[in-house]
C-alpha cells in the first residue's frame, strides 16, 4: 500500500509509523475555506478565465513594457487634471476631512499655509474644516504621492509620458529628510520647504530637463535594483544616477545662495527618486487600467485610515480600514503604540515590480527585516506566490537574476490568503513628530476578496 | 575497521567497496611538494611564527582600521615626494624604457607631449629613448597609477591622509573613458585629455575639497560594496556617491565653458572613483609597510611586462614576467591574442579587501566570470584560502555581510599554490587601440615563492 496524504497531517504520521511509505501534500483549502470566495475563484479560474487570462496577459504586458520618461517639472494646478486652484491632493482612497488622519490632517494645514490660505496652521485647520477646499485623491488625478503628502495646485509635479499607453502621470518633487510635511509635520521649517520646492526646486529642475532631456525612469530604477535599491524605501542608487545624468546641466543654473541650496538639497535627499519612480508606475497603472475584465491589481494605496485598491477598467474603490505596519523597526525612544497606520500612494510602486517585490535585492530593507538576505528574500517570495508573471525589467543579482514578481492578481490573493508586502515609513500617530520608523506593511485581505466578488458579479 | 584516507582516493575506494567505514580527505601536499618552499613553509609556520604572528597582526590592523582622507587635489610635480620636473611615474616594478610594453610606452609619448616635452609622439619617443626621462616606478614614491597611466609632474593628483599611520599616498585623477592615454592611446585628443585633467579638472576638483572638506574615502567605498561595486573593475556606486558629496559645491564653479565640460567628464565617468580609492589603499599598504617582518603583501603591481610584489619592512621587489588576464571578456572583434600582459598599479586595491576580494558582491563583474553570483563567488572564496583576515570595513551582503578577505599571506599563497585574483582591463598589446576587455587576473606563483624564501633566509 502506498499512500498519499492530503491536508492535515496525523493520517500521513500514523501511516509512517506503520512502516508504509506515504506522500503528505500540505495542501490547505483556498481562500481559507470561504465558502463565498471559493465559489467566486470557481467561476474566475474557470470557463471565465477564457476573457480573463487574455486581459491579464495584456494588462501585464502594459506593466512590464511600458518606457515611462520623464518630461517637465511643473506647477501642479497647470497640469494636473481636474485640480482646481482649491483643491489639497491627498494620498489613498477618498476620504472626507473628520476622517482624515493626524499626520495627514498637519500636512494638509501646512500645505494650506504653504498656499497662502491661510496665515497659520490654526487658521488653516478653521478653513478646511468649512469644506472649502476639495480634498481628493491624487490617483483620481493621474497622480501619486507619498507619505502622507498634501499637494496643493502651486506645487511642483513630475510629468511623467508612457507613450505606449498615451498616458502622462504626475507626482510631486520630494520634500526631502527631517521637518518636512510629508512625514506629518507642520512646523514653520515643514511650510518653508513647501515654499522652497515651489520657488527653488521646482524651477530649477525645470530648466535641467530642458537641458538634458526625457530621462528614461525605470532604465534608472533597473539599474537601482542591480545596485541594492528596492525603488521604494531604499532609493539611493537610482538617486545618484539620476543626479549624475543632472550634473551637466548644473553650471548654467547660475550661483546664486537658491542654487547652492538647492545643490545642497539634492546632496542630502537619497530618497529624491522615489517620487519621480511612483509617477512613472503610475503611468504604467494607467496604460494598464485602460484594459477591462482583468483580475489584475491596477490602484493600491492608503490615507492612514483607510486601503482601498481598484480593477482595471472600473473607477471603483475597494476600501477596509488601513492597518498597522506590522514588520518595523522604529527609531530610538519609539514603538508600535506610537505608529500610524499604513499611508500613501507609493505602494503603486509594488504593483510595478519594486519594492516589495525588489526586497530579495536590498541589503538596506534586509536591515528592518531581520537583518539578513534571507529575511528580505521572504519577502520577494511571499510576492512570487501572488503575481501572475515576473518582470523583465527589474532583475534580481541575489535571485540569479531571476525577475522581480509582476502584477498582483486578487485571484491568488484570496486563493492563498497572501496579501501584498508594501516597503513604507512609519510616521508618529498623533504628535506631530514626523517619521519614527519604517518597515514592511501587509495589506488587509478584505480589499481583495472584495474586489474579487465584483470581479464575479460582473 | 575504520579508516581515513589522507590524499590520493584510490585506497579509500577500495575500502569502501569491501563496506568498510571510510573517511576520505582530499589532502594535498603543501607548495605541490616542492621541497625548499616546503622547508621555507615550517620555517615560517613554526618557530618563526612567534615573530610573524603579530608582525601580521599589526599590518592587518592597519590595512582593515586606517581612514584615509581625500584633502587635496594637487600638481603631481608640487607633491609627489623625490618627483622631478623630468620624471614619468609609471605602473608596476621599476623598468628600462626598452623593456616597457607597447601600450604604455604609447602612454609615456603622450604625456611627454601633454607636459610640453615634444612637440608630437615620435619626437617624444626620440627624447624618451635618451634616458634623459627619468621612468620611476609610482609604487616607490607613494603613488599609484592604474593600467598603462605615465603620470607627468604637471598632472593632477589625489592626496589621501592615513593619519593613523603618519603618511599620505597620491593617485592621479582618473582619465575617463574613450580615447585615453591610461588606455595606451596617443592620439591627439588622449594628449588634449591630459591637458584637460591640468587645465580644467584638477584646479576645479581641488577648489571643491577646499569647499566640501577632506572625504572619507573607504566610507564611500564600504557602501559602494553594499551597492555592487568590486570598487575596482566596478566603481559606478562609490563614484555616484562622491559626486554627491561634490554636488553642493558646484555652483561655486560659475557657468564658463571649461566648467561645464568639467561636469559633463564627472558625469560621464563611472570610473571617477577608482584613482581616488587607489590612493586610499595606497596609504594604508603604506602605514603596514612600516612594519618589519610580516608575511602579509603590501605591494603588488604590474607594468605589463613585469609583475612584482613587496613584504613590509624592505623594498625588495620580488619580479616574474606579467601574464596574461585568462578569465575575459573581449570587446566584440578582439580575442585573447590581442590583449597585453597584466598592467597597472591597480592590485593594491585586492591588498585591503576590494576588487577580487569583493567580487562576491558584484553582479556587474559576475558579467565577466559567467553571468551567475556563483561564478562572481568563486573569486572572494579563492582570495579567502590566502587572505590571513577578512575585512571589518567591506562586508558583502551576498555572504551574510561577512568581511571581504584582507591581508594576502605568501605563507598561504605558496602553501596552497592560489594566487590572488585582480579584476582587471585588458589592453590591445600592439596596435594603440585601448581598451579590449576586462577580466580577472591571476597573479604569478613565482612572485611569491621568492618573497617567501627571502623572508626564511631574512
Amino acid at each position: 500500500m502506498s499512500v498519499v496524504n492530503l491536508g492535515l497531517s496525523g493520517l500521513a504520521e500514523a501511516v509512517a509509523a506503520q512502516g508504509a511509505p506515504v506522500v503528505h501534500v500540505d495542501w490547505r483549502p483556498p481562500a481559507g475555506g470561504d465558502a463565498v470566495a471559493v465559489r467566486a475563484l470557481t467561476d474566475l479560474y474557470g470557463l471565465r478565465s477564457l476573457d480573463i487570462d487574455p486581459a491579464n496577459a495584456e494588462v501585464l504586458r502594459r506593466l512590464d513594457t511600458g518606457v515611462p520618461v520623464v518630461v517637465d517639472v511643473r506647477r501642479a494646478g497647470d497640469v494636473v487634471p481636474g485640480m482646481t486652484d482649491r483643491t489639497l491632493l491627498h494620498p489613498g482612497p477618498p476620504i472626507a476631512w473628520d476622517d482624515v488622519c493626524d499626520p495627514l490632517r498637519r500636512s494638509m494645514r501646512a500645505a494650506a499655509v504653504a498656499e497662502g490660505w491661510a496665515r497659520q496652521v490654526d487658521e488653516a485647520e478653521a478653513l478646511l474644516a468649512t469644506g472649502r477646499i476639495t480634498l481628493a485623491a491624487a490617483n483620481d488625478h493621474a497622480t501619486v504621492v507619498p507619505m502622507a503628502t498634501a499637494l496643493g495646485p502651486s506645487m511642483p509635479v513630475w510629468v511623467v509620458d508612457n507613450a505606449a499607453g498615451g498616458v502622462r502621470a504626475f507626482a510631486p518633487v520630494g520634500q526631502g529628510a527631517g521637518d518636512v510635511a510629508w512625514m506629518g509635520r507642520e512646523t514653520p521649517a515643514a511650510v518653508e520647504r513647501l515654499v522652497f520646492l515651489r520657488e527653488v526646486a521646482g524651477p530649477r529642475l525645470a530648466r535641467i530637463l530642458a537641458s538634458i532631456g526625457p530621462v528614461d525612469v525605470l532604465g534608472l530604477a533597473a539599474q537601482g535594483v542591480q545596485m541594492g535599491d528596492d525603488v521604494h524605501m531604499r532609493t539611493q542608487a537610482s538617486t545618484n544616477l539620476l543626479l549624475r545624468s543632472l550634473l551637466p546641466a548644473v553650471p548654467a543654473l547660475g550661483d546664486d545662495p537658491a542654487t547652492q541650496e538647492f545643490c545642497a538639497y539634492l546632496s542630502a535627499n537619497h530618497l529624491f527618486f522615489l517620487t519621480v519612480a511612483m509617477a512613472a508606475a503610475k503611468s504604467l497603472t494607467l496604460a494598464a487600467e485602460q484594459v477591462a475584465g482583468a483580475t489584475i491589481v491596477t490602484t493600491m494605496a492608503r490615507n492612514g485610515t483607510t486601503y482601498g485598491i481598484r480593477l482595471p477598467g472600473s473607477p471603483r474603490w475597494f476600501v477596509a480600514p488601513a492597518p498597522p505596519v506590522e514588520e518595523a523597526l522604529f527609531h530610538p525612544g519609539y514603538g508600535p503604540e506610537d505608529g500610524g497606520l499604513d499611508i500613501g500612494d507609493s505602494a503603486v510602486l509594488e504593483l510595478v515590480g519594486l519594492g516589495g517585490p525588489a526586497t530579495a535585492g536590498s541589503p538596506a530593507v534586509a536591515a528592518f527585516l531581520g537583518g539578513s538576505m534571507a529575511d528580505a528574500a521572504r519577502v520577494t517570495e511571499s510576492m512570487r506566490r501572488i503575481c501572475a508573471a515576473e518582470s523583465t525589467r527589474f532583475k534580481l543579482p541575489t535571485m540569479d537574476f531571476r525577475g522581480t514578481p509582476l502584477g498582483v492578481d486578487v485571484r491568488r490573493v484570496v486563493e492563498t490568503g497572501v496579501t501584498p508586502k508594501v516597503n513604507t515609513g512609519i510616521l508618529h500617530a498623533h504628535a506631530g513628530l514626523g517619521q519614527v520608523g519604517a518597515g514592511v506593511a501587509t495589506a488587509p485581505p478584505a480589499v481583495f476578496r472584495a474586489a474579487l466578488l465584483a470581479s464575479a458579479a460582473s
